[in-house]
């Protein structure tokens, strides 16, 4: 269950929970934007910009947008991966992008989603759209820039 | 979907949504805490005592205590009924007892589970306990004569 | 809590639970996804095309793709009306799309979130793509007709 | 985020989501049926006794019967310890102990919660009460033999 950053890409692993499994068997869609938002925030905490200590700053950013394409079903006790990078970076907002793979016993990887999440900067409790703080989004950017690289 | 208060119970009526399920085809054993949750809640606002407003005005009820038995499985998409009494009122406490049952199509009841919350009183957001509001436990107590009767 | 179809849209009432809530203080995106799987799969009973009943017969209809934007934040006991139709048919998927909106005392409403979900066709458990049941897709024809009109 | 197993005592280390928080700013009461669930079944497959293989030889332990009691407030971010062992071992049962904890910057710990679970064994779909499988009994018995050593 490790967690590395290179080039800009965020790797985290998890495993799934058996309550995060539904009748179909498989994990439940709802469940991925929770891996997701683990993992962002997990590359936030590794980039040296903690989102609970923004939280504690007064700044938040909520989700506005989100997508998800689903390719292939995951299932109880996988180990999963979330790749994680930023897609883009404004004055007022963030984007990340992600990849849920499992990791195959062949050394091959199966896409299991695809998603993105498009986030506000707001002043919290109010909820007013402010600014990135100036060194939240330079090392976003930083972090933009090595994905692209 | 009607929620009624009769005699100190709360009758509190809910749906089994699909992602309440795992893989096991039953409702996932966490969910009766929601579920429970959102009955007492109910059955607060409709004493008179809604739990938003007491958190407005700075007083919080934690979760300190639960037991819980589940004597029968429920499933996707069917009606549950929780009802809800208070079984005991404290100085800074309050505790509610629950019965989740399915009734039947020949108007009988399943008992699905059973179980109980002990709530502490304490002030927000630093955590200390303080005496449950005056009317809020004169609410309670009401409901648990009422109970009793 | 009453649920209505008219005219192709499938108005759903629900409350928020204390649960959905997250430190930010308002509903947890994530928690939406459930609430338009409430709606839909309510739509879907009301058109007399229950899930329950077609996973029963070997059918599934797993969400594909996804996408969520929050307009508004939602907040711990309010009532939400999800408002459901259907916006597309196809061979072997069906997509529906959601507006989240809360009831204003003025008789207003406030958007919180729209969305929309496609959900493709399979046989299950081992999840091959088929065709939808015909008097399935015979009904979402029907409430994607009526929607249009 | 590692996982060990000695003298009977499986240490699982977890960090909460964000989703995981509500409004009160904590952990909801909820989620810690989910940290003791991957617990559990995390020492399982420890021990040689994977959950996910049971399920596939058609053998469940759903939860008949759960206590907890809430000892301190855990927050976003944190990284949290669920202690687990087994308590019992029955013909069609066992009891798992769980204590969760925070281990502190000065080597210390805070208690977080204490609970219990007891699970049936059941054959499934059908969900007869069954015999534990004689491998599982035995391993269940020499972990709980280790524990009270």
């Amino acid at each position: 269950m490790d967690s590395i950053l290179k080039q800009g890409t965020y790797h985290h692993s998890l495993r799934v929970r058996y309550g995060e499994t539904d009748q179909m068997g498989r994990v439940h869609h709802a469940n991925y934007l929770l891996y997701m938002e683990e993992a962002r925030t997990g590359m936030m905490r590794a980039l040296g910009a903690s989102y609970a200590r923004m939280e504690r700053e007064g700044i938040g950013l909520p989700v506005r947008k989100t997508g998800l394409r689903y390719r292939a079903a995951a299932f109880y006790e996988e180990e999963l991966v979330v790749e994680t990078r930023i897609e883009g970076v404004r004055v007022a907002s963030v984007t990340f992008a992600y990849r849920v793979v499992r990791p195959e016993a062949d050394g091959e990887v199966t896409l299991i989603a695809t998603g993105s999440t498009e986030l506000a900067c707001i002043a919290m409790p109010e909820g007013r759209l402010v600014h990135l703080p100036g060194e939240v989004r330079a090392v976003f950017e930083a972090a933009l820039g090595a994905a692209r690289r």
